[in-house]
């Protein structure tokens, strides 16, 4: 995707350790026009596969996942990264570790949301060495739902995470996939 | 607001400790074209501001911050809960208690992104003791911005946050608000 490709050179910053920052349109402060070309697009790729439900998870996750669901016209559901006083007792959890946050969560889905008919499309912001799909994978998994495949804005290619779950037979569609990215601010993106 | 009255009725539950579930519809699953609804509705309320931006906190309020932020056609912020380790070193914050999770929470605003020019609605899904709302106009006043409002989905009444803050002089439209509520399930809405 041409725009968020240019957003991410003129506007991304990286850091040492293979951080990228995109906060200033991504995942802190939101361009709600840029999110609405990926909800765009994140539904012509998928519109053909009878979605009638996104996955996601807290926190960046739930703003594109919105944005998407008025496209499919269908409810999100987002993983918790603790269980709030009211979510209730029967749930499905999986355990996930942020690569930008350094710690393991187990999520939480009240099981009363997902059933074996559902078919979800996964939304997420960032896919590194996949961690978060594969919890959420599992969750739809726990609930006999069928996982459609997974919507991603930005990967990093060079992590791996993307071509492992590809590799496996799931259906991964990022909008920009970078396969390098130098401490001094080059990022080659992969040709799609 | 009907709609959501009636939801709130028909499909929320009341647990001990004045605890009201929806999250069948508001915050965990999330109905998008109620959403839209409620986005719309804010929109009607706030358009004769000059809104240029949206002020939310994560995680519940980011959704509904994004779908409203389209009918205004301005960027969403949301406050995290979290440093991450690529927000920087510049940043606002405010203390928050939440009252559902019994925990108090240091907020965190990137200072880059909130200017003095800004005039911000306040967007959030719950609005009990008025914690979060205060937190969020603390930030924005340390910007030197102009916090313009706050625009919440349910409000908690009996519990005197917002009518404290109305006191103050502070605009709060709320889309529902419950004045009572009993652990036998009956509510009432004020008149609005």
């Amino acid at each position: 995707m041409k725009l968020l490709e240019d957003k991410i050179v003129n506007e991304g910053k990286i850091y040492p350790g293979n951080i990228l920052k995109v906060d200033c349109f991504l995942n802190h402060l939101i361009d709600i026009r840029l999110y609405k070309e990926i909800g765009r697009e994140f539904y012509d790729k998928f519109k053909n596969e009878g979605i009638n439900k996104i996955l996601t998870i807290e926190s960046s996750g739930i703003g594109i996942a919105c944005i998407t669901a008025e496209y499919f016209d269908c409810p999100v559901l987002f993983a918790k990264k603790s269980p709030s006083k009211n979510i209730g007792n029967n749930v499905y959890s999986a355990s996930v570790a942020s690569f930008t946050r350094s710690v393991t969560n187990n999520v939480y889905v009240s099981s009363e949301y997902l059933s074996s008919s559902d078919k979800v499309l996964i939304i997420d912001d960032f896919l590194a060495v996949g961690n978060a799909v594969k919890g959420l994978i599992d969750i739809i998994k726990q609930a006999g739902a069928t996982a459609v495949g997974a919507g991603i804005v930005i990967e990093k290619g060079f992590q791996g995470g993307g071509d492992e779950l590809r590799n496996n037979g799931f259906r991964v569609e990022s909008l920009a996939i970078i396969d390098r990215m130098t401490d001094e601010g080059e990022i080659t993106f992969r040709k799609q």
